[in-house]
């Protein structure tokens, strides 16, 4: 470990130098938010195109904004990989040889397994993966936030071989962004999100697609209902696509599942009692989501 | 008409003397809207329970809060029920005695074909129907907002017998309280709603439904996106009963058709250009919905 990692009293474990590769939503509201919650920390930002460095450096967004890679992850205690999820094998071969001794590698993807078998072989036990549960059918710096993480639940997904210390400073760096941490195996994660982020996701986009081939002018007719359920399809569809076919089988498996269990409601038209039954369990099961969300609280920082 | 009805230049042609018949969300919002944009009109309201009735009455939420319907809609120029669909029919019986000359009729409810059949042949033409394309997932007056029907759509629903004069009082009516009015039969507003507001809502139901079959633990890992696209799942479920069994065939329909569509979207995961097409139109589908969302303005009232 680094000299001075565990020196400052308000960042409790969480990276002094961290190094943020990829200024778009993500990276960008890592750089916010350490800015807000940890004024001590010294944040390093890389980026592939000079307009987006020159946009962080002049909004003062990052003690060090730079398209050196070599410069912004030596002397990092902690990189934190923010590009699309194709792109981190080549990036975490080209900064294997700036890494700093004691300096660990986590990741935002959606997907962790696909991740793992692409950086594993690469960062060895130096990479622990991550995937904070935050994000906007927006992109890019200009929609970053510094409290997308705050209350948002981010997930760590070590394996059998992970180094416990590692995966306790990508927890802490978690948590000191205002997020609650939960751990998954990268197989269960997979699984997980293709469940409550992945399926959703698909299901909305067909829900606007459907009703625009049904009835174009209904979508002229639609309240805060329809806007909401369908509200992530506005999101990025390149990098859906690419999210989607990387949890391509859980996808696949998930959309059948779905399909039968969506069928099986029809029946329920003709028994309204089991009509309430099934609206009402919804009804309960979809409370205990909001209960869960309020609990969390906004760390004050310094 | 009754005198003066035109001689409150803020108020245009929205009634003087609106009531409201139940308490409840929508009713509890649109005195709360008549209050705060046109303070000269004289609100009544009629609900069944004494207890909401002193609700009103020791919150000054209008000027007449009482549980005899014959106070309440003697003397009013517009009725306004706000009481599910199916208690509709007897509440339009008991009132037409109390209505004053030129006193027209509207509602607030989520389906417009059995709600006529109900209604019409008790009022006749004094009836048009009306539907504000606002609600929340919480209920009644304490969920109650000056701003719920704020650009939102309310689609009012004439019949070819229906007098073109009350069909503008009611369109005006909704025009106050700053919604974008539309007009549509009552078959094209159930069959419009069915897509825009039914569907979602089981779906949404069917999503929370499943993902606790599926695995339970998951909804403790869950984003902003899932909680926005099941939101209005959290809704009343005995409401809901009896709203989708009213618009039960045009739901078999949709429902059916939808479950047609999502099963035609497996296949694009074998083909990434189809998958990212099929994102594409979504996403830009769904844009054009905040852009008409973001059109609409607050009227300054006075």
């Amino acid at each position: 470990l680094p000299a001075g990692f565990f020196d400052h009293p308000d960042m409790m474990m969480t990276a002094t130098d961290p190094a943020i590769l990829g200024p778009g939503l993500l990276g960008g509201s890592i750089a916010m938010a350490l800015r807000h919650l940890h004024p001590g920390s010294n944040v390093r930002i890389w980026g592939r195109r000079k307009e987006a460095v020159d946009f962080i450096g002049k909004n003062e967004i990052a003690a060090v904004a730079s398209t050196d890679l070599a410069e912004v992850v030596g002397g990092a205690d902690l990189v934190i990989l923010c590009v699309p999820v194709g792109a981190m094998g080549e990036l975490a071969s080209r900064l294997r040889e700036h890494l700093a001794p004691g300096a660990i590698v986590t990741d935002v993807g959606s997907v962790k397994l696909p991740v793992l078998e692409t950086i594993g072989p690469i960062l060895g036990n130096r990479f622990v993966g991550s995937h904070p549960m935050a994000g906007s059918e927006k992109f890019g710096i200009g929609a970053a936030r510094a409290d997308l993480f705050r209350g948002a639940v981010s997930i760590v997904t070590p394996t059998a071989a992970s180094c416990p210390e590692a995966v306790g400073r990508v927890r802490a760096f978690w948590e000191g962004l205002g997020s609650e941490v939960r751990e998954l195996s990268p197989e269960e994660h997979d699984r997980t999100v293709a469940l409550v982020s992945h399926l959703p996701h698909l299901i909305a986009a067909a829900l606007v697609d459907f009703v625009c081939l049904e009835n174009r002018d209904a979508l002229n007719f639609c309240g805060a209902g329809f806007r909401d359920t369908t509200r992530v399809a506005a999101g990025p569809a390149k990098m859906w696509t690419e999210i989607l076919l990387e949890n391509r089988e859980a996808m696949r498996a998930a959309l059948r599942s779905f399909g039968r269990h969506l069928a099986a409601v029809e029946p329920h038209f003709d028994d309204p009692d089991a009509l309430d039954a099934f609206l009402s369990r919804a009804a309960e099961q979809r409370d205990s989501v909001s209960v869960r969300r309020n609990r969390s609280s906004w760390p004050t920082g310094k």
